[in-house]
């Protein structure tokens, strides 16, 4: 009997930031493979770096990755708002890499609030004579009702994942994995596993 | 005698949320033509979001800047820091669909420092005993010398695009075009014109 291949999902996120990434990565993997997909972590790639300039590093790391997201059918990206009011921009362009080659896109928040009411929070957003909103800099806040950016949310909608927001303790902000699994359950159903 | 089509540059960048982004597309695209390519902007797309929701012709909106990205060969990406230590994340989104799509990408800043000094004056950046640095949250702050997450600078690196980075001053932090038409200059280089 043919054994079926688990499906591989592009584990995007901050999540390389953490002090013990590895550590990270492995319950994140645990959590894929109950749900019946291969969770596949950007340090998975076996990069020799040695000898390497810090920038040539850098790019060789840019490369892998991107060359992991193409082996794949999915990608779960964590979307916390990360030093500011939105994602991590390398996490961003992932799900960006990730639509344009046609995956499937999930993503979790440990977040909950919408993306106009953190912006209102963190810096002094004001109500425009339009009825719209602007930052300190006078620039648009985007007052979709949206979790983030619509470039992110849209590739989410339209490639038929699932966008979870769930509200974690501060302290366990970006090791929260209840959003995570949520979508790796919706994920299942979505890959009929 | 055939007359060549000029190649399309998407302007990707938070231009949109400017409070006039129309008159600001206007320069850009003078600018671009002047270079031998035609700007698009994303805001070009002919949409009749009456009736929406909101979340609706947010998700409109997504989709029609993905068709406009795949519709141009090139993308001159802004990626100023906003609100935050990075690019602004529609715009990190759109370079990484960009790339996956096989278009060029350049990209310009109005801040000359790199990521980690960047960090280092917004959040209170600590040495770790190994060498590496970490944020106020124990997140690790990328150190590779670069302008911005390493993603971002692989994908302009690698698709053959170029990177400029000049100091405006304050007020100009988004309205500066001096980088951009460096990289116009630049990009008509490359596709010799």
């Amino acid at each position: 009997m043919l054994r079926r291949m688990s499906p591989r999902a592009y584990l995007a996120g901050p999540d390389v930031f953490l002090p013990r990434p590895e550590a990270f990565a492995a319950k994140k993997k645990a959590l894929c493979s109950r749900y019946g997909f291969e969770g596949v972590f950007p340090l998975d790639a076996v990069l020799n770096l040695e000898g390497l300039s810090p920038h040539d590093a850098a790019i060789a790391i840019s490369r892998a990755n991107e060359q992991l997201i193409r082996s794949c059918q999915l990608v779960v990206a964590h979307v916390t708002p990360f030093r500011g009011p939105s994602a991590d921009v390398g996490t961003a362009y992932e799900m960006g890499f990730a639509r344009a080659l046609g995956l499937r896109v999930f993503a979790y928040s440990n977040e909950a609030n919408d993306f106009a009411a953190r912006c209102d929070l963190l810096f002094e957003t004001k109500r425009r004579p339009d009825g719209s909103l602007e930052d300190a800099w006078q620039m648009s806040v985007e007052s979709f009702g949206l979790a983030d950016n619509l470039m992110l949310i849209g590739a989410v909608e339209d490639s038929g994942g699932a966008l979870v927001q769930h509200a974690s303790s501060e302290a366990a902000r970006f090791l929260d994995l209840t959003g995570f699994e949520q979508c790796l359950r919706a994920a299942a159903k979505v890959f009929s596993l």
